[in-house]
């Protein structure tokens, strides 16, 4: 518990302070973020804010999950090695996106192409390391079933099948976090929700773990490192909320891509380990909106030759054309994901409750 | 767990709806609010903004308190309609206070004395009734004891004493938040934060509760009700996330004294019952912050002869004025409040983690 709660500190601080003097050093190297030239007028006056302030947040939580497994002499486990290389993996990538975009001045960094082949080798490697590594149980930190509020144990895949799902999942929610990523705060607060709720899980996981000598063994979680994985998730909300506060309006930074798919890709993680998968479609269920708005739109423009489903997509710019202020529209989402949030907590910790 | 849930669900819509019709009925009847003459001169805009939101939250958590117990028949407890009594009744001093203002078109309303003599009473009727009503087992819904992580077991006051001391909490708590709600959102999600955090200690407290058959009896809180009190809270929680829709940036509505006294004595109430009273001082660390800061301003004025500490008390308008947009000090405010919420929580359950 130490662990746990140390990490969240270390990881908030760190973001808190940390993006301060990264936001100074960009500044003076006039490092700044080109605005999507499709978007609403009004978000011109964004160009030049820095980004890439998903690098503190990447940092926040590796020093974080460092320095408390340092000081309390806890050894890392395979779960959080891998959840840790996922979000480096994936940060890297958009690293490199807002590079380029940068380096270019212009909007547009990889290739579409070129980075859903860095998302399919990053998901693939992941799922195929998730099934090494048994622990004393034979537990891999990724199972093959599908899972919901647990394994669903009617469907097993096979481990290739497995492997495509996570990978799916991993590109699924990395571009779901980047979509969602279009209006000050938005996504930092709203990933900041799916991980606050993430912590209670693990941390529940981690009271009924059927590792431990538990009192209803039937009803026990069959994961590999609960501590771990709570000790990341905690992690991961400090450093979100950390960075939110230089994040929110006015925003003195952006995340870039280097925070949304790290931040995604460490979601979809935190699902397939903790056997959440189906849950997080509604923990996270923005970015699962923010995404079906965006594909609604193209595929009804298309069958209609050119009509618009959506005012303007993702919908959050729909509810800013309707007249929403920005602010009003972060607010409101925010409100949807911290309750969306906290109902899939509870669906999680009645289906205990009621099992009893 | 259902009851639990259905009231958040009920709360929260009702907040969410209601509130919304009691918008356009207020704007109709033109009840607007007049905003303190004392604050920043950009805060003049807010004038005719209708007040009295407060109605809907108290309104909404008791509909989902009677829903929830008719629909899964459960039995109210002692603790419960005390509790929402306590809500009532100072919500009914708050609504007051509110009237007094609309009908006189000014600032202020009742007399502090007044308020003060109200609160007292309710305060101590509260205190006294919650000596009362002993379960099976003779657990009274308050105890003796001040509580910080449960009842400190060296402080037992007398029950005079006690009556005060909660008197007080719940005086000091109920001007609290009437104090923190000076910009737009603001006391509405912090409330809110509080409220969630209740809402797990609470579960937690009825899963390790003394009454029930549980494993480690040593370790088990000793409170009247916790299925209850979890109901509420998370009623309370959902009420205020509805409410805020509306009540964030644009305000369309402000809660008043109706909400704010009620919101917190609901919260010193809450911290009664389930013997967490100094935790609140943690996981309320803004209303605290906010009445020191406004307690040293006066006394520093008076000291130094005519000097200002802060800029301007209580402490968001200091900021404000030190250049801050509202939305970023509401934001900063919220993370600040979030993470304390989180923390206290997190020392609770570390309590129950560390004695195993």
């Amino acid at each position: 518990m130490k662990t746990v709660v140390g990490a969240g500190v270390i990881a908030l601080l760190v973001a808190l302070i940390g993006t301060r003097f990264w936001i100074e050093f960009l500044v003076k190297r006039q490092y700044g973020q080109f605005v999507r030239s499709d978007g609403p007028q009004s978000h011109a006056v964004k160009r030049g804010t820095p980004t890439m302030g998903g690098v503190v947040i990447i940092v926040a939580v590796v020093l974080a999950y460092a320095i408390s497994h340092l000081v309390t002499k806890a050894k890392p486990s395979a779960s959080g090695l891998l959840l840790l290389g996922l979000m480096l993996g994936t940060g890297f990538l958009g690293f490199l996106d807002d590079w380029a975009k940068i380096s270019k001045q212009r909007s547009l960094g990889l290739s579409p192409r070129a980075k859903l082949i860095g998302q399919t080798i990053l998901g693939v490697s992941f799922g195929y390391l998730s099934f090494q590594f048994p622990d004393e149980r034979g537990v891999t930190p990724a199972s093959q079933y599908v899972s919901f509020l647990r394994d669903i144990s009617w469907v097993k895949l096979p481990i290739i099948l497995a492997i495509i799902w996570m990978t799916f999942l991993i590109t699924a929610y990395s571009n779901a976090v980047n979509l969602t990523d279009g209006l000050d705060g938005l996504a930092t607060g709203a990933s900041g929700a799916v991980f606050a709720a993430y912590s209670l899980v693990c941390i529940w996981q981690r009271n009924q773990w059927c590792g431990a000598q538990i009192e209803v063994q039937q009803l026990c979680y069959e994961v590999r490192n609960p501590q771990d994985l709570a000790g990341i998730s905690v992690a991961l909300a400090g450093a979100c909320f950390g960075f939110l506060w230089w994040n929110a309006r006015p925003a003195k930074i952006f995340m870039g891509d280097t925070g949304s798919l790290a931040l995604g890709a460490a979601m979809a993680g935190m699902a397939i380990f903790s056997r959440t998968e189906l849950l997080l479609t509604i923990m996270g269920v923005l970015f699962v909106v923010e995404t079906a708005s965006s594909a609604i739109q193209v595929a009804y423009f298309k069958l209609t030759h050119g009509k618009r489903f959506f005012k303007m997509a993702p919908i959050h710019h729909h509810f800013e054309l309707l007249g929403w202020d920005e602010i009003t529209v972060v607010i409101r989402f925010w409100i949807v994901s911290g309750v969306a949030a906290a109902g899939a907590f509870g669906l999680f910790y009645a289906e205990w409750v009621v099992g009893q």
